[in-house]
Order: C-alpha cells, then sequence, then structure tokens
C-alpha cells in the first residue's frame, strides 16, 4: 500500500507516523514544497522575541528522523495535481525543475494555511512580511537588522504576540486594526479592550477603525504604512490579516470545497472523493457545541486531524471528535483564553444565550503573588448548557483554567456540573472558590430568568 | 424560624449567609468558641512563610460585617450540650463563664477538626505547636522569635507547606514522617520521593520511616525530639500528624457517626437526627468515584456543604454532589496536585486499575520557562473508566490542569473523553500535545490488555 501525504508540517506528519505504525508494511511518502517539515509553527513569534533559542528548535523530528521510521520526506517537492481516476499526483522536484507522476493508494492533502495579502501588500518593497513558516520567520530576522519602527497590521493573536516580540527586540511598534478593537474574532466586546489596554500599557500604539490603502517606500525598502487615519511612519510591516485555507489542489482534484471555504469532510478526515483524505490547517471540522461546520486552525486541531487520517488510511478506523473552538494567547503579561462560544457568537447563531462576568483573583487574594482574573462565563437560557467562556489575567497561565470548561463542552455539560466540580484549592494556586465557581454559581442564579 | 451555628469558620460561616439569603427573616445565630471568624486557615503557612502580610489579611468577614447581614456572631461562646427533644443547646460564655440554654429550629454542628496531639505532644514545654487556627499561627509567629532550628513532625501537606515557610524565615527545617515517604496519602510511592527531593534540594532534612519517641526541654523551653532513628535537636517543633473531626457534640446529640469516624449525613447535610445538619471538616462526604463515604477536610468541600446546610435550614433544598478527591499543594518551587484515586487507593478498593506515567513539559518543550511536568493518570481496565490523576512540576501553577480531570470524573468520564478535550494551546501555555492528553493517549492503548 502506498500512502501519498501532501505537506510535511503538523497534520501531514501526524498522519505519516501513525500510518506507519498502524501499517508497518506500507510505503509512506511525505512530499512538503519547503524545506522543513514538522516544526512547530506557533513558536515562530518566540524565535523573534527571544524566548526560544533559534528556529532550529521548533523542529520536532527531521526528514532523516522520519526515514529511520520508514517514512521517505522530499523537501522542496511541490504536488500540482491529482488525478484522482489514476490515482496519482503530479509532483515537481524545485531542485531540478523536474516534473513527476507518483501513484497513490491513498492521499492525504495536508496543505495548511496560506497568510491573506491584501494588494497592498503585494510589493517588490523590502521589510514587508507575513508569518507563516520558518523562512518567514527567518526574513523578518534578517529584517530587524537596523529596524526601529513596526507596524503589525492585524489585531489577531499572531498579530498580539508579534506586537511583545518586536517590543522585546527594541523596536518601537503600532497595530493597525480595521476593526473596532483587537482581538475581535476572539472575545466580547467588553474583553476586547483588557487586551488593547495591555498593549497601550507596554508602549505599542493601537490604530483601530484604520484601513491600510498603501505603503511607501525608499530605495526598495518600506518606508510607511498609509491608512485612512493618515500615514505611520515605519521600516518593517508584519501582515497579520488572517490566513486562507490552501485549497487549489483538493478542487482540481475534484474534492468538494465546503462553505467555510476549507475542504470538507466527513469524520475520519475522507473527503468528497475515494481514497483522498485532507486534514489539518486547510480542513473543516465539526463544532461540538454548534454541530456546524467550522474552519478554526489551529495546531492542536491539525495534528489531531492528521492521525485520524494516518490511521485511516493505514487501513485503521479511528474519528475526529470535533472541537469545542478553545485558543489562548499571551501579549506581554496579558494571557487572554476562551473555548465554546462567545456572547457575540452565540446571538449571532440564534441562541438564547446569558452570561455573567465575574472579577476575583486567580490565586487566594491574600496571596502574594494574585492578580485579578477576569471571566466571562455564557450558557443556554432555560436549558442551563454551557456555551462557553472568555478568560484575560495578567498571571498568563492563570488563564488555563479554560480546559475545565473545555472538558465540559464535550460532554455538552450544564451551568451546574461546573458548579459541582471539585477542582483542587490551595492558596498559591487559587481561591476556596475559584473564579469559575464563582462564575458557574452567579449564572446558575441567571439562567432561568427572562430575557429582557 | 431560629437557626443557631455552632462554629463560624468556613462551613459555620458559608451556611449562615446562604441561610439569612434564602429566608431574609430568620435568625441565625453562631457560636463561635474561638475569637475569629471566617478565617483562611488553608492560607496561615504563607502568614508564616511572608506571602501573606499578616493574620488579619486571612478574615474574610469580621462579626460586624455578619452583623450587618442580620447574622448575630457571638466569639468565645462554646456549645457544649444538644437537647434535641426540646431543641436547645447549652452554651458556655467564656467572657463571663456563665451558661445558657439556646433554642434552635434548625442546627448546624460546624466543629470542624482538631490537629492531633500525640501524647508525647502533650506537654507544657514552650516551642510546641499544631496549627490549626490563628492563635495556634500567632503562637508559632511568637516562637520564631530567637529560634534557629524546627523539626517538623508529620510529612503531609501542612508540614510541607510549613517546611517552606520556616525555610524561607531562615530557620534549619528537619521534617520527621512515620512512614517510608513523605506526601504518602496523597500520591503513589513513584511519585512521593520527588517531593522529598524537593524538600532535600531546598535544605530541609528529612527523616521517613521515623517514630517521634519523646520531647526534651531545658527551662521550660523544647530543646530536641527523642526518635526511634535517634535525637534530633530543636527549639521549635510543630506537630503536624494528622486531624480528627470534632464529633463529641454530634456525640452526646445522639447523632450517628460514620465509619470514617465524621459526622454522617444525607446529601442535604441533615444528620441522624431532625432538625441537626452538619457540615464541614467534622462531616463525610460520598466520593463520587467509589461511592463510598470519605472524610476528606477541604476548605472548598467544608464552604460547600456550609451552603447547602444553609439553604436546607433555612427551608430551601439544596444538595451536596461529593468530592472526587482533588487537592494540591506547593512546598518550595514545587507543585503537586492529584485528583480521583491513585494507584494504590484503587487496588485496595478492588478495582482493577492501570496507570501510565508521562514526563513531559509543562509549556512548549522549546518555550524558555518550560520545565519538566510528571503526571500519572489511572484508568478502570477494561472500561477504560477514569479513575484518577497526579501531577508534579516545578512551575507549581501548572498542576492546576488537574481540574481537568476532576471535571471528566464528576461525569464518570473515560480516558477517550479526556483525550478528545480540545484543550487550549499555544507555546507559553502548554505543548501542543498537553501532557494530560499524552497521558490518556498511552493510556488509551493499555485499558484493553490483560493485567498480567
Amino acid at each position: 500500500m502506498r500512502i501519498v501525504i501532501v505537506g510535511g508540517v503538523a497534520a501531514g506528519m501526524s498522519a505519516a507516523s501513525r500510518a506507519m505504525r498502524h501499517n508497518p508494511h506500507a510505503e509512506v511518502v511525505v512530499f512538503e514544497r519547503g524545506e522543513y517539515i514538522s516544526y512547530g509553527a506557533c513558536g515562530l513569534p518566540y524565535v523573534l522575541g527571544g524566548e526560544v533559542k533559534d528556529f532550529e528548535a521548533l523542529i520536532a523530528r527531521t526528514p532523516q528522523q522520519m526515514r529511520g521510521r520508514g517514512i521517505s520526506v522530499r523537501l522542496r517537492h511541490e504536488v500540482t495535481g491529482v488525478d484522482a481516476g489514476a490515482r496519482t499526483v503530479t509532483v515537481v522536484d524545485h531542485a531540478s525543475g523536474r516534473s513527476v507522476a507518483e501513484p497513490y493508494d491513498q492521499l492525504l492533502l495536508a496543505t495548511g494555511v496560506s497568510a491573506i495579502r491584501p494588494d497592498w501588500a503585494r510589493t517588490e518593497l523590502s521589510g514587508v512580511h507575513v508569518l507563516r513558516d520558518i523562512p518567514d520567520g527567518q526574513a523578518i530576522e534578517a529584517s530587524l537588522q537596523g529596524a526601529s519602527r513596526a507596524i503589525i497590521v492585524g489585531g489577531g493573536y499572531i498579530g498580539l504576540e508579534l506586537a511583545e516580540a518586536l517590543s522585546c527586540r527594541g523596536l518601537s511598534v503600532a497595530v493597525v486594526e480595521k476593526a473596532p478593537e483587537v482581538a475581535g474574532r476572539m472575545l466580547d466586546p467588553e474583553y476586547q479592550h483588557r487586551v488593547r489596554g495591555e498593549l497601550e500599557d507596554n508602549g505599542v500604539t493601537v490604530h483601530c477603525s484604520t484601513t491600510v490603502e498603501g505603503l511607501t517606500g525608499r530605495d526598495g525598502r518600506v518606508t510607511g504604512v498609509q491608512t485612512d487615519g493618515g500615514f505611520l511612519h515605519a521600516d518593517m510591516v508584519i501582515v497579520a490579516v488572517g490566513v486562507r485555507p490552501n485549497v487549489d489542489l483538493a478542487r482540481a482534484a475534484g474534492v468538494r470545497i465546503g462553505k467555510t471555504g476549507a475542504v470538507a469532510v466527513n469524520i475520519r478526515q475522507e473527503t468528497s472523493v475515494a481514497g483522498i483524505f485532507s486534514a489539518g490547517d486547510n480542513t473543516e471540522s465539526i463544532h461540538r457545541v454548534t454541530r456546524r461546520k467550522v474552519h478554526i486552525p489551529l495546531g492542536l486541531t491539525a495534528n489531531r486531524m492528521g492521525r485520524v487520517a494516518g490511521v485511516n488510511m493505514a487501513g485503521g478506523d479511528a474519528t475526529f471528535p470535533g472541537v469545542v473552538g478553545s485558543s489562548i494567547f499571551k501579549t506581554f503579561g496579558l494571557g487572554v483564553a476562551r473555548t465554546g462560544l462567545t456572547q457575540q457568537e452565540a446571538g449571532t447563531l440564534g441562541l438564547d444565550a446569558v452570561s455573567v462576568d465575574v472579577r476575583s483573583t486567580d490565586h487566594a487574594g491574600y496571596y502574594s503573588t494574585a492578580k485579578p482574573i477576569y471571566v466571562r462565563l455564557t450558557a443556554e437560557r432555560g436549558t442551563g448548557r454551557l456555551l462557553g467562556t472568555q478568560l484575560v489575567c495578567h498571571n498568563h497561565e492563570s488563564v488555563k483554567r479554560v480546559d475545565v470548561v473545555a472538558a465540559l463542552l464535550h460532554g455538552r455539560g450544564k451551568v451546574q456540573d461546573l458548579f459541582e466540580t471539585d477542582l483542587s484549592y490551595a492558596p498559591p494556586f487559587s481561591g476556596v472558590w475559584d473564579v469559575l465557581l464563582v462564575a458557574a454559581d452567579r449564572l446558575s442564579r441567571e439562567i432561568h430568568k427572562n430575557s429582557e
């Protein structure tokens, strides 16, 4: 059996490892158009910021190590076509420029996402970057030499991680965001402003409700950004306005693309075309709270999907359970986390949601290192079914308790289930009533009130 | 309606507040034999160690504040008898020495626990202490003046929190423990030694398998401890060998005491005698994993029981859902947490349990502040039902993820449920596969193997 995998990062390499483990007699071939496989892309901002020593540290496994496991990895090999009838792919070897047809029995599309580059960002000027992969990171690193003013376009989590990183490197940083607030896709408005506050407290200038219209340059290097709110000087611009799934190959193969714009699959990661699987950032998943298809490209999800695809391609039977929308990030000292739905998202979906906001401390209030923690907890009115939570705290690790709610969301837990959970308590870890319990207690009194 | 509460700390004051909220017309009277109410006893070691500025900081509410809510608090009033037929209690006012009968409609016994003092610790010598309440803490604080060598007898969590606190105050500290290892009631043997290592790495001498036989003194002050392993010099001895529930009053009232030695109650916190409730450290609860009665005196449990009793005494209907055995502590830099059952506990109960041990990092392995984290995850063979987990990490707060497993234990979750949970991930918070997911993955492969 010959298993061909297109893309050698999170989903692709997880699939390769699992397939080989499940069926040691399979032939597993990975085509990666880039020069690196199996690296932690989520760590890229931290290499730039200095929390990780170098880009190599992000690489979990080398092609040599994969070969040791019987997996063939071909770098700088780009798959440009699929013939699903003949079960072959067309592969271009960028070293030689030659193109060959390679047969497969099972094919995995793990083609990931690309950073969106608006028209104004398609430029020859140096100093203009996106951050998706190690070469992008290396280009930013090189660009940092002699730079003193950076503009980050986009206030999502990658933009905000980069704001911290470049500030740590001594640059003066501004964030330009089209929406009225940063972190707008992750949090309700009441929590977005706390994130903006953290940026401003750390010397980052934040321009919200501001649209970029173009770039200026001199001697081939970017010198600034023209926005609808005025001109901003910069010798470095990072474009972090979002990603789009790489679905051209899937589309060319006749694979169905979902309404989200990502590849549609069933819970076995099978696409609409026999013998073709899809996994990772290019692929839809099921949101367990809403039962709808979503496209939330994140590292753990990609790895999980890859494992499931790998097992199934090798003849096994695995299923992907879906996501509940957990995400977490840190910018400067602030930890931010959410899972499930925000109040706003629940409203958009037509759910009758009710939320409470609680301010407490992450450790016992009297304990020296305690800091305020802000939590919004959201449930369905009447039924008390948990819908989601949002947390913000200056002890950044304290927002990881979001995972408790994530666990309950998987089982369609109720507010009462959260309240009854026997959470651990000692003063250096939480208050006797952890903020999640306080929120559940208050929310339990709201869920039976009628909406106004 | 007259509600009388015996004991004004965690369970008692929670009950008082809830009763008054539920029925604002009730008369609520709290008799507290000591001088303080509503304080966080769990914070006592941290006042001594300097993490909390003074003992007053532990006091959540004063008698004046409670009176403002319509709750009458009588300090230094000890309830010495109950006439359940006449529905009266006998109360001694320690200020005047007078004793009066007080009527009640509903009575709550929230009498807590006492520190066990073995025969050798019943001494007139100064410098010998237990730590249960604020006066104990103040006595230790006074005793610290001029002290240089402390011996802590008992290697449970209070002893280990004190070992850290007294070391922080500059004392030379030794721990004497009867069992072969410290933290023996909380962890499996494979994890106990990590706790001992942390103590030794911080200059604490640990004497395990060592029994205290007596104390020596001079001029009325303790000078050392005689053990079966030799003599140890000390100018301060803290006895932290455990607690026993204060059930004399319950027993005198004809209330049934459970096999655990604590007061037996139903899920409404009602005792065997009509009109008498019991809540807090003196009271049994149900372990949700084993469905057995247990006595695990902890702060959150006491508060929860008190709330339930308060609502019910005031005419409402609340139930206590039971515990899953979550506990957590810190000693020096090490965080230690557990929930559910250890492998050893499961074996003692006759369960066919299987465990895996995982060593990972608490943050992404390449992230600067990542530290090793050790996890044991335990499930029932065959069914895959989760039974418990134990975690140890030098970033102490990282072991708070124990709460994810606690949430699943409440719903009788399986290993697969834990593995499928969409945990949050970013490099400063965890690895892409959080250690709990790694453990669940490995354990899922073990649960269907036959036992040897």
